[in-house]
């Protein structure tokens, strides 16, 4: 850290606890702001992590933390990893160098870490539904706490941020949304308080005129409460919009104020201490620049979302030496996807508003009409790319194993009963690394393999993982997963010919007589190593090692083979040990009459913390050192 | 079926398929939606099935056939339950009276059935994703067709409609959305075609000059093509709305239609040969009464939702003689759970649509301010729960089985990771009979077992329920979910006083030799009796009986002694026997170096169609008889 001199922290390093911020005058808020700015990026610089919307949001965190009585009032940050400047006033400056260390800070928000941290963080678009369940908890405790929820544009495209909306406008609440909205550059400026306050005004007139008229028409006994209720609840969600032209948030019951500057800190203070203590659900929407306060973030792109370490001054990003390196298993993805979509016209690409992070968008590059970014919403892939699968197209529809978890009942309902030709890329698939638990692709075998019509495989390399996504567009096998760890592969030399594998496939990859491992997945090569190592250290001790490939349907024929020929069997997987690869076996075992002994290494039965992968491998004991033991 | 002459159904006999229909004059449409509607009176009057929502679309149905060239063009019907008009007009009449049998006609539109149903329906808010999906595919094989979307206010609740509303508003398609809204009696009437006709025009003038606006930005370089399309969505879907002061369709780029009479067959076809071939995403927004054209429906409430078997001329319900039955789950859920919020006053309830269909209504009517429905948003309410929970309310969360597919990650994400205190209740767990494979409850118990931090259990009969409940919001627990089947239990006298249940503890219900039967829920009933005649039938051969109760935590002191005195065990469940209880004794025998012969019935690795529970259960053999072959 630069310029770590009493002056350039002047009032931050004396902010232990939001009180201390609330003692300062209003007008020493905009130094605060700089100072928390400088923080971040000093922090950041050095210590890799989200980056660019800690920058947008400091000037809001500062004012929310100013007006509200955190952390008895509450704030539920959407996403979370907008919530760094947050993380530093409330009493976590010190440890913030450890932040996404293991042991260290955590990557999101977490009640677990603070009592300022109102909910856990990570998924999109929880926020809303979260404040308004802690909202009536306060109430119906006759707490007089304040709930915030603080949502971003893009979270706000995410079909449950529109449920809790939904429901937000038809139940009693006083829960503040505010809309964080840093996407949008051509805009009809129209702010300010003048305008914000007329708007209240004309909009709880309408609001009192419905429900009046609607309790009269219950009185009279025109219509029942029941109906009444059905009636506000569609009138505020959509119909109020048709007939009354008004905005979406007024139309579904929630005052709308803004938009307004969420820069301008003391603007944010005024217009909150306004705000705060009105009745009703209500929405204040803000104005912000993503990476604010640092040119090459506010002029950049994604890259600056979670840039790796840079130059604090110059904004240089410093690059390891790349070259020799084995490449990303996304990039693989992205470019064979590419590859075969040249051949194949009936390939389409899709992804739920992660086209960098997966690399599909090599493919959107070349090929703009045929790959889709549908924005946060997981559900709505997977069943849209079941839509276009049902007339014809094959579909490649890529989530973070972690978010698939939101389209799990779009792969059953949709998919799945259908048989439908869907090839659905899970990326992220097993432990992540630094963003946690919310985040670590954990339970997907285990969740997708009780699925029926399901191909569900995963590649130990990356020649592996372009055999399978060859393999999985050549015909119409129904639905297909492949799923395949976040990082680099081992395979610098990762372009080769792609060649069919007959669905339910494993390999034998070493001969043994001791034991057989069972892998799926890169595992298999730490499997290698250990067997390797172990072979080495206990002369005549051999070790047989197969690669599954799939985990359904399950290679029969290999594991008749093992049956046949091993007492023990260790099975190895990057998921959760409970009814995953190591169950699929032991079910297979009992139906078919067979008894080994099989050890199954995998993620236990907890939420595994943040770290990275490899302490977490070795943590949960399916790195070289734990296969070894197990082995012996 | 009364008035089967000749006059009664003149025209409808001669429409075997939809072209019949079409080689009609228009004027004689409105006869042929009369004698449709007789025609489904009748037919669910004597077979029971969905009836007030197949009424209410009965002119949409016949004008959609009529004007669109199915089956090349495409109607995806949300939920289906409407879809009975449909499937008569579509060479189905015949087969008609065997709706919802075993191996008869599906209870809702499904490709498999005919080609005439375009996409597999079950769970609501799908539609609008699925027909972006089909019109993709159409436009991208050069095909002309028509999609047409008929989706009902209720479903336009669900977070799926609104991704999908938002992703079809950025993305050219033609798709038609038609909102069939039953649900709105006070209401402007403001349609016709010339208000309709005039609103197009500015509609279109205005998404004209967005788009040309947007397009010369990119074409001076002052915007990319990414932002171009950020921007595009985001004022789609929210800030459009705000600026301009538009309704919320065409604010998401989407022409808005209507509203407009749904019961007006003739005005209906007109409107639809007018929109239909225009292009663009576009929205027909019509007025329908659930139950149009039967008195008692129209008037009626829930009841004629489904009503079972009823006089087709006077409405008068045919009851069976319900005395001394024993009580549905879902009453006994209701009942205990008001009985225990007296008591505990944490406790409140949650249900996304279904306070009729899971007894919540018991508590709404009793604690209105404790007891909440939130539309169809099974998502929202787990984290609305979540939300709940993490500020000291204990929320009773009840959902369908196959519902809370949809709220999986929200169950993992939003309570388990913080050991939230929820208790999920999930009724119509197991086979769920004639509404088939979508609402079958097959796969719970495996997607929840591998969850960290969850507890999950199913009581065997009534009296297991309530002591389940009452355990679950005796302290802090974390996450609990009871699951419980669709219909009957088994004990009419079920008030028992309440009592603890030791978390993870099963119970011994019978001694025996030579076998252990471990079950789960309320087949342990089947199981006993299949104990019972097989040590009937043969002499000397006894069988010991376990009553699990808890899938997770497992009682290890139960299998500990079931695995030192037996070597054969049969488990048995009413779920896929991938991962679910056979896969957790598999998983806990190998764990601890036992190595009984392990025999799993439960559902086999398919979909399981439609047919009476019984039929089913023999089907999939965990019946009586089922189990006697499994035990000998």
């Amino acid at each position: 850290m630069e310029e770590t001199n009493q002056s350039t922290y002047a009032l931050l390093e004396h902010i232990h606890l939001p009180k201390d911020l609330r003692a300062l005058p209003l007008e020493q808020l905009p130094q605060v702001c700089e100072e928390l700015r400088k923080d971040i990026i000093a922090e950041v610089a050095d210590n890799p992590g989200h980056f660019a919307s800690s920058l947008g949001v400091v000037e809001l965190t500062v004012a929310l933390h100013y007006v509200y009585d955190t952390p008895y009032d509450r704030i539920v940050w959407d996403v979370g990893h907008q919530a760094y400047g947050h993380k530093i006033l409330t009493g976590r400056r010190e440890a913030f160098r450890t932040n996404r260390h293991f042991h260290g800070i955590k990557p999101f928000p977490s009640p677990e870490e603070s009592p300022y941290d109102a909910f856990t963080a990570g998924h999109a678009s929880n926020s809303i539904s979260v404040a308004l369940g802690l909202a009536l908890a306060a109430k119906s405790k006759g707490e007089r706490r304040n709930v915030v929820a603080v949502i971003g544009d893009g979270s706000m495209s995410g079909g449950l941020a529109y449920e809790g909306l939904n429901n937000a406008a038809n139940t009693p609440n006083d829960v503040l949304i505010i809309l964080n909205d840093n996407n949008m550059s051509i805009d009809r400026s129209v702010g300010g308080m003048k305008n914000l306050l007329h708007r209240l005004q004309t909009s709880s007139t309408y609001n009192r005129w419905r429900d009046r008229t609607a309790r009269k028409m219950v009185s009279w006994g025109w219509m029942s409460e029941e109906r009444k209720n059905s009636i506000i609840r569609f009138n505020n969600s959509l119909k109020s919009m048709i007939n009354h032209q008004q905005n979406i948030f007024e139309g579904m019951n929630i005052r709308y104020f803004g938009p307004t500057d969420g820069h301008d800190v003391i603007e944010l203070v005024r217009t909150l201490r306004i705000i705060k203590d009105m009745r009703g659900p209500k929405l204040l929407h803000i104005h912000t620049i993503k990476g604010k306060g640092f040119k090459p973030a506010e002029k950049g792109g994604a890259i600056w979302h979670a840039p790796g370490k840079f130059d604090p001054l110059t904004g240089e990003l410093i690059k390891c030496d790349e070259t020799g390196l084995p490449p990303k298993f996304q990039d693989v993805f992205g470019h064979t996807l590419l590859e075969l979509a040249r051949a194949n016209e009936n390939i389409v690409g899709v992804t739920p508003a992660m086209p960098t992070g997966c690399s599909l968008n090599i493919m959107m590059d070349a090929m703009p009409d045929r790959a889709y970014d549908v924005g946060i919403a997981e559900g709505h892939a997977v069943t849209f790319s079941a839509g276009m699968a049902k007339d014809g197209l094959l579909p490649f529809c890529n989530i973070y194993s972690s978010f698939a978890q939101r389209a799990f009942d779009n792969i059953i309902h949709d998919v799945c009963i259908s048989k439908l030709h869907v090839v659905l890329c899970l990326d992220r698939a097993g432990l992540v690394g630094e963003d946690g638990p919310t985040h670590h692709g954990a339970f997907d075998l285990a969740y997708l393999r009780p699925i029926p019509n399901l191909i569900v495989a995963s590649p130990m390399d990356e020649h592996e993982l372009r055999h399978l996504m060859y393999t999985a567009q050549l015909k119409d096998c129904g639905p297909f997963v492949i799923r395949y760890p976040r990082g680099r592969g081992s395979n610098a030399d990762w372009q080769c010919p792609m060649q069919e594998i007959p669905i339910g496939r494993g390999r034998r990859l070493k001969d043994g007589q001791d034991v057989a491992v069972l892998t799926i997945g890169p595992l298999g090569l730490a499997a290698a190593e250990a067997i390797r190592q172990v072979e080495a250290e206990r002369p005549g001790f051999t070790v047989a090692h197969y690669d599954m490939r799939f985990l359904k349907p399950l290679d029969e024929r290999l594991l008749t083979e093992v049956a046949a020929c091993f007492r023990r069997i260790v099975t190895l997987e990057d998921g959760v040990r409970t009814g995953g690869l190591g169950s699929a076996v032991l079910e297979w075992m009992a139906d078919h009459g067979a008894a080994p002994r099989v050890v199954r290494l995998g993620l236990p039965d907890q939420f595994v913390e943040h770290g990275s992968i490899q302490e977490l491998h070795h943590l949960c004991g399916i790195d070289v050192e734990g296969i070894k033991k197990a082995l012996l």
